[in-house]
C-alpha cells in the first residue's frame, strides 16, 4: 500500500502507523516513501489526512476505522470487518460501500467508507458476474478451484510457510467448504442473482509461488455457449475496464498478471460431457488487485481521478 | 528407471539404449549402475534379458515392444501405446494387462506384456475406483482439477519450460476437456462400472516445482457420506496395500509422496450445499508411481517378489 | 526494453523489430505498448526513429548497429559488440561510449553511438572503481565471486535452463577464468587504474532466480580500512546518484534490487586474517541496471533529460 | 537421523526423545520408523541403547552426552559442542573424536565418544586437505565462499526464511569473516598443516534452495598446477573412498549431490593472473553429508559395519 502511494502523483502520505515498529522510517518499507517516522496508531494525526486506508487485521480494524471515521476522514478498509455486514454490526459501518470498481463504480463515488473484497473474492466475483446477471448459471454447484501463492497467508512465520516447507510442495487448505471467504462470496453472489443464487463450493490450494492467485472455476450452464458466445459475454461487461482482460485465446497465467492490477480471464466450454459446464479460469495478484491495487483504484474512483492514475 | 533397478535387490541390468548417447556410459545416468555401455536399439542384446522395460515416447513404443516380445523377453511398456487397445491395436499387443498394481495385481502374475499406467490416470483411477464399485457416485460430472510439476511435461526444452518462464507461473493447459490421458482414464472407470460410467472433467494445471502431482477431485455422491464413512470405503480396499496411503485426517501434499512411490488420498465431504458433494485428494510422485516406481512394482508383481522390494 | 520505453513520459516508440514474430503485434510483448506490429529489420523505417536501441546477440549487432548509424539515428547497443574497441574494430565504431552512466555521464551527452555494458561488468566496476581510483588495492588477485539468475543466460530453450534442471540447484560455470566479460571488466579497470592495474579472478554461478546479480568481491588492500571509512570513499563517488545505493549497515541483496535499476554496494573488512582484505558486496537486477534499464539512462544523458526519468 | 536409521539393515531404533511432542508417534517423522511413542529426554531408556545420537542445539547437547556417558552408551554428538575442545571442555569430553569419517578413520573405530562435523566445515576441510598435507598452499588467505541451502538455517520459524522473503533472493550472511564454523575449520586446518597453517576467509551465502552447500574456495599455491595434476592429487587420498566423487571433467553442483552422502570435488586452475591461483569446489548435501548422513557413516565405522550400509 505504502509503494503504491508512494508512486501515486495525486496522493501525499500524512503518515503512517506501525506498533512494532513505532519511531522507525518509513523509507525502510520503500525507498520511494516521504521522510517520515512511523507512529503507533495511537499517536496517528488522523486530522492530517483526507482518506486513511486501514491494513489491521481481520478483527482488529472495526474499532480503528470508528476512530478514523470519528476524525472526519474517509476510510478504506483492506480488512473483512466491514464486507458483509451482520446483525452484529454497527450502523456506522453497514453503509460501508463493498469495494469491487467495477461493479460498484458509481456508488464508490463520494463514499466516505469503503470495504476492500478479499484476494479470492475478488477473481471469483468478477468471474461470475457476467453469467450471472444472464441467468446463464444452471443447476449444480459452482465449483471455485482456487490456488494462491504464499503472500496469502502473510508475514507471520509460521513453519508451514518456510521455504524449506513450501518450495516444491503444493496442497489443499481451509478444506470442507469451510474457507471464511465463503461468506463474501455467497454475499454478493446473492445480491446479483434474481432468483435462487448458484450454490458455491471454495477450495483454495498453497502454490509453491510468492504472489498470484489463480482460479478454476466449473460452471454447470442452462444451455451450450461456444468459446466465442462466453468471452462476448465477458466482453459486454469488461470491454472497458482498463483491469479486466478477457481472453479471446489461450488461458490466464500468474505470470500475466503479477505486479499488475488486472483480472485475467478466459471462458472455456467443456465438451463430451452431457451437461453443458463452463470452465472461468480467472487470475489476478493477490497483493495488487486482490489488496493494495484495489484499493488504490476505490480511492481513484471516490476522489474522481482517473482510475488507472498510479496504477500500472 | 536405470536408477531404481540399479538398486533392486534382485535385478541385473543386461543392457540400456539411447540413440542419442549411444556409446557413452551408464554411469553417466547413475553412479550406481552397472559399467555398461548405451547402445543403439538396434544392437540391444536382447536374448540377454528377461524382462524390458520400453521407455520410448507415445507413438514410438509398438514396434520396438514388438521386437522385445519377438525374442521371447517379457515387457513393461512405459508409452501409452498399448494401455487402451483401439481397432488398429494387433492381437499380440490387445492382451497386454494394464499396470495399475492395486487392481489388476493377479493378472499381472505371469503377464508378459504389461501397460504402465499415465501418470495422471493413476492416482485418478486410485481415487475413483471405491467410489464407483459401491455405485457410490452419483449423477453429474466428476471433476478431475489436477496440477502437476515439470518434469510431467518431459526434458525436451521448450521455452515454457525454462526456470525463467515456470518459476512464480502457473496456468491451465491442454484445457477444454481434450488431455490425451482422458481416454485412458474413461476406459477404465468404464471397466470398473457395473452401469452407465460417470463422465469425467479434466483439466490439468502446470506447477512451478520439479515433481509430483496432486489431483482435487469432486464426485457427486447417491447420498451424504461423513469423512469417517468415506475414508472407510477407502481403508477397505486399500487398508493392505502398501503403497496406497488413505488419511483420516489432513490432506494429501507433494511433500508427502515426491521420493516415494505412494499414492496419498484423503476423501472429504463438502458442506453448505444441497446436493452430496465429495471432494477426494490425490497425491503421487508423477515419476515414481506415475512412472518407473509403478513399473517397478509391476516387475515385482511379475516375478512373485515382494511389492515392495526395491522401492521405498 | 519496450517495457520501458512503453512507460517513459519523453519517449514515443516508433517500431520495433523481430525476424521471428515479425507481423505480429507488439503488445503481445507489454500492453502498454503502442498499437504496432514488429517488423523485419530489413523493413524498419530507421529514418522515422531519432535513437534506436540494439538487442540483438553479441556479433549479429556490429552491422546493424552499422546501418543504424547510416540512417542518421543515434544508437545504443546492448550488444557487447563495441565495448572493447580491438584492432579490427571499424573507426566509426571505435568511438562509442561505454555507457556506464556513473563514470562517463559528461561523454555521453550528446554522444551518438553508446555502447551499453554488460551485466556482470556493470556491477563488477562500481564496485571497484572508487578504490582504484585513490589507488587503495594491494597486491594479489581481486577475487569476483558472481551468481546471477537465469535469465542472464537468455530465453534459448537449453536443457541445463530448464526449471527441473535449475531448481534446486546451484552451480559454478565458465570456469577457469576465462569468461568472455573479463574482457571488459579489464578494459575498464586499465583505464581506471594510474598505474598497473589489478589483476582480476571472476567466477560466475548459476542462481535458481530469475533475475538479479549478487557478486562478492574480496580486495587486497594497501592499508587497512574500517568499514565506516570503506563506506565513506563509495559515499565520496556515489553520494548523489540516483542508482547507486552504498550500504553503512546490512547488505545487498537480489531482493532489494530487482525490478529497479539500483545498485546495492557494501564494502566490509575481514578480520582474523594478517594483510587487509576487503569484501565489496554489489547486486544489481540483471535486466534492469544490468541491461535494459542501463540504456535507458544513458538516453536519458544522451538527451539531457532527468537521468531517473522512466525509472524507478 | 531417524530416516536414515530406520532404513538401516543392521540398526534398532530403541527410542527417540522430542520435548514439545513426547507422547507423539515417531511414524509421524517417518512411516518407516518403528512404532513407537516419542519420549522427553528425562524419559529415555538410556540403558537399551548401544549407540545414541545427540540432535539438541549447541549449548545444550554437553550435558545430554554427559548423560548418555554415564549409562555406558557410546555417542554420537551432532552438535558443535565438542567439536573444538577448549580450556572449558571437561576431560571426559576433550577425547571426543572429530568425525571426518575419511579423515580419522582409524580413530573411529572402537571411539566412544564422536563429534559430528560441522556442515561447511566437512566440505571445506575434504577439499583442502590434500593440498595442506602436501604443502602445495602458498602465501595469502584461502578464500572459502560458500552458499547453502535453507535448511542450514534450522526450521524454527523466522520471517527471512519464509518462503515469500528467500524464493529468488539471495544474499550473503554472517559477513566478516566471523561465522562460528571458522574456530572448527582453523583448528582442522591447524592439525593437518605441519608448518604455519594457511589463513581462512570465510563468507557464507543463503541459498533459494532446500537443501545443500557448494564452496568455491581459492587457494594461493606454491606452484601452478595443471587440473590433471591438481585432481591427481585428490585421487590419490580420496580414489577409493565411497563418499568422495573427484571431478576429472566439469564442476560439483548441487543436483549431483543432494540426498546423498557424496561430497564432490573439482579443482580447477585460474588463468590469466600472474601467481598461481587454485578453485576448489566442492558440493554436498548439508542434511547427509554434512549431518545425519556422516553420523551413519560414523556409526558403520565404529561398529567396524561397511562403511556405505544404510547409505545411497
Amino acid at each position: 500500500m505504502i509503494s503504491l502511494l508512494a508512486r501515486h502523483p495525486r496522493v501525499r502520505i500524512a503518515f503512517a502507523t506501525s506498533e512494532s515498529e513505532a519511531g522507525g522510517p518509513l523509507r525502510k518499507i520503500d525507498r520511494k516513501a516521504p521522510d517520515l517516522r512511523l507512529v503507533r496508531s495511537e499517536d496517528a494525526p488522523l486530522e492530517e489526512a483526507e482518506v486513511v486506508f486501514s491494513c489491521l487485521p481481520h478483527g482488529a480494524s472495526l474499532a480503528w476505522v470508528e476512530r478514523i471515521r470519528g476524525s472526519g476522514a474517509k476510510a478504506i478498509d483492506l480488512s473483512s470487518d466491514l464486507r458483509v455486514p451482520t446483525e452484529s454490526t454497527p450502523g456506522w459501518a453497514a453503509g460501508a460501500v463493498y469495494g469491487l470498481t467495477e461493479l460498484y463504480r458509481e456508488k464508490l463515488r463520494d463514499a466516505e467508507l469503503v470495504a476492500n473484497p478479499g484476494c479470492y473474492p475478488t477473481a471469483a466475483i468478477l468471474a461470475l458476474t457476467p453469467l450471472i446477471r444472464r441467468g446463464l448459471i444452471g443447476e449444480g454447484p459452482v465449483v471455485i478451484n482456487a490456488a494462491s501463492g504464499i503472500t496469502g497467508a502473510g508475514r507471520s512465520p509460521k513453519r508451514e510457510l518456510l521455504f524449506a516447507e513450501a518450495a516444491e510442495d503444493y496442497r489443499a487448505y481451509a478444506v470442507g467448504n469451510v474457507h471464511r471467504h465463503l461468506g463474501e462470496m455467497r454475499d454478493q453472489v446473492a445480491k446479483l442473482a434474481s432468483g435462487r443464487p448458484p450454490e458455491l463450493v471454495f477450495t483454495p490450494h498453497l502454490l509453491p509461488v510468492r504472489r498470484g492467485i489463480l482460479e478454476t472455476i466449473y460452471v454447470p450452464l442452462v444451455e451450450p455457449l461456444t468459446r466465442g458466445e462466453a468471452t462476448g459475454v465477458y466482453e459486454e461487461d469488461y470491454g472497458g475496464e482498463p483491469f479486466v482482460e478477457v481472453l479471446r485465446e489461450g488461458t490466464p497465467t500468474l505470470a500475466g498478471v503479477v505486479e499488475t492490477n488486472l483480472v485475467s480471464i478466459a471462458a472455456i466450454p467443456l465438451g463430451g460431457i452431457s451437461a453443458p459446464l463452463l470452465m472461468v479460469i480467472a487470475a489476478e495478484d493477490n497483493l495488487v488487485k486482490g489488496a493494495a491495487g484495489q484499493a488504490l483504484q476505490n480511492l481513484n474512483a471516490m476522489m474522481g481521478w482517473p482510475e488507472e492514475e498510479g496504477l500500472v
